[in-house]
């Protein structure tokens, strides 16, 4: 039964780390609603949030959270509210689906070390794409720009010892542990057989589990990961679940 | 005057940094008896050694510790002792000859970074020729071997912040205080106005100062060191004063 499936990727994504109702809620209005003039009805959002096991008072706080942020922007219309996103978070989450959305397909694979002057602006270096192997060494992919008064080399054949030295930075554990829902999931849901409602909260929540790992490195080209690389094979799955479960229309969602 | 030149440069040089006479008297061989078969003989080395203000009691000391440590012979020819390079320590001064007096015009150019799998072998970094810049992290010649495990890649243009880095590692301090009586010695010592015995002791005393800075770095091309590089200014003096005072006949050296 397709359902027992759902319901089962339901439960194992909604139980992977600590799933923040705020959060997961930006990442179904970057999913359902990122096209400019989208917004969600209340009544949408409350029956999507239910069906993912969040209380009506939970998503009050969280929507109050993301006004107050500037995240969201809400209107009444007649007695129903409106929300969408703002300009700003729009822009923003345009820029983090680039990669969220990116195609698995391996394009990029040559890449450089940098060598920085001191062990400051390590931050910058890791918002420039860079993962940082020791202090003052880091990698990242040959597109990556590094301030211009480090060293940068080209990389050449990696050697296997850096790969695993590198895969604990790429959060390899938190791959490995998003692997067996992905793989259950796509061997066990079939296309057509979830509702609009459904799609919605799927799509969510593999959007949610996989941007929440992605979005904490930067990009490596393959050359520098192991073989066989879980976020490479987590990348494919959740590639070839949305595709098989397209984005609904939000007006087909049946409200409880 | 030349002699006042003479003994101004040999009081200079014997001055720097503590100066062992086994370690003294191994550049005497080094430079002067360094061919197959040649040899010192006895009141010859004591003229040398007095020359250089070395008492009698400690150049038999010398001598002794130099043979206990297989690195000299002595064979009595009469009443005279003869003293030479032994065939290991010929060969190992014949290694180190290849830097001592290699010529200071710059050869090759290229250089590379090592990444090393973990901080141990570091020794044996250092053996093959290159410079520890970080932990894990080594700068070299383009020829210097790593080892087949280590990630080596290809030396860019070099920062100034980098050529900074490097020359302390270079021992920068111990080149600029080696360069004044260097240029002392060229500005103000003539070729042909010293005798054999001067001249003996004017090349043990350069290569000796020389080599002690030398050996104990590695060989880097001259695209890792800053502008205007104080070691590349001594070598430059070394080399011409050698040229200037070519290596006299023993059998010229008139003994006291």
């Amino acid at each position: 039964m397709p359902a027992d499936a759902y319901d089962q990727t339901k439960t194992a994504l909604l139980a992977m780390g600590r799933q923040r109702v705020w959060s997961l809620m930006a990442t179904l209005f970057g999913d359902l609603a990122q096209a400019e003039g989208s917004a969600i009805d209340g009544p949408v959002l409350s029956s999507i949030m239910a069906e993912m096991d969040v209380r009506p008072e939970a998503v009050r706080v969280a929507l109050y959270r993301l006004r107050n942020d500037g995240w969201i922007t809400s209107e009444k219309h007649g007695r129903t509210g409106r929300h969408a996103l703002t300009p700003t978070s729009r822009t923003e989450t345009r820029r983090a689906s680039k990669r969220i959305y990116a195609s698995p397909v391996a394009q990029l694979d040559s890449w450089q070390l940098v060598l920085s002057e001191d062990t400051e602006g390590s931050a910058a270096m890791i918002r420039s794409g860079f993962v940082p192997l020791l202090p003052r060494v880091y990698l990242g992919g040959a597109t990556a720009l590094a301030p211009a008064e480090c060293l940068a080399l080209k990389g050449a054949t990696v050697p296997d010892w850096l790969h695993s030295q590198i895969a604990p930075l790429m959060l390899e554990a938190e791959y490995n542990a998003l692997l067996p829902p992905l793989q259950n999931a796509h061997d066990r849901l079939e296309a057509g057989q979830l509702n609009p409602l459904q799609t919605a909260v799927l799509r969510c929540l593999l959007v949610h589990n996989w941007r929440r790992i992605l979005l904490r490195h930067p990009a490596l080209p393959r050359a520098l990961l192991p073989d066989g690389w879980p976020g490479h094979r987590c990348h494919v799955l959740v590639d070839a679940l949305l595709a098989r479960f397209p984005r609904p229309v939000i007006e087909d969602i049946v409200t409880i």
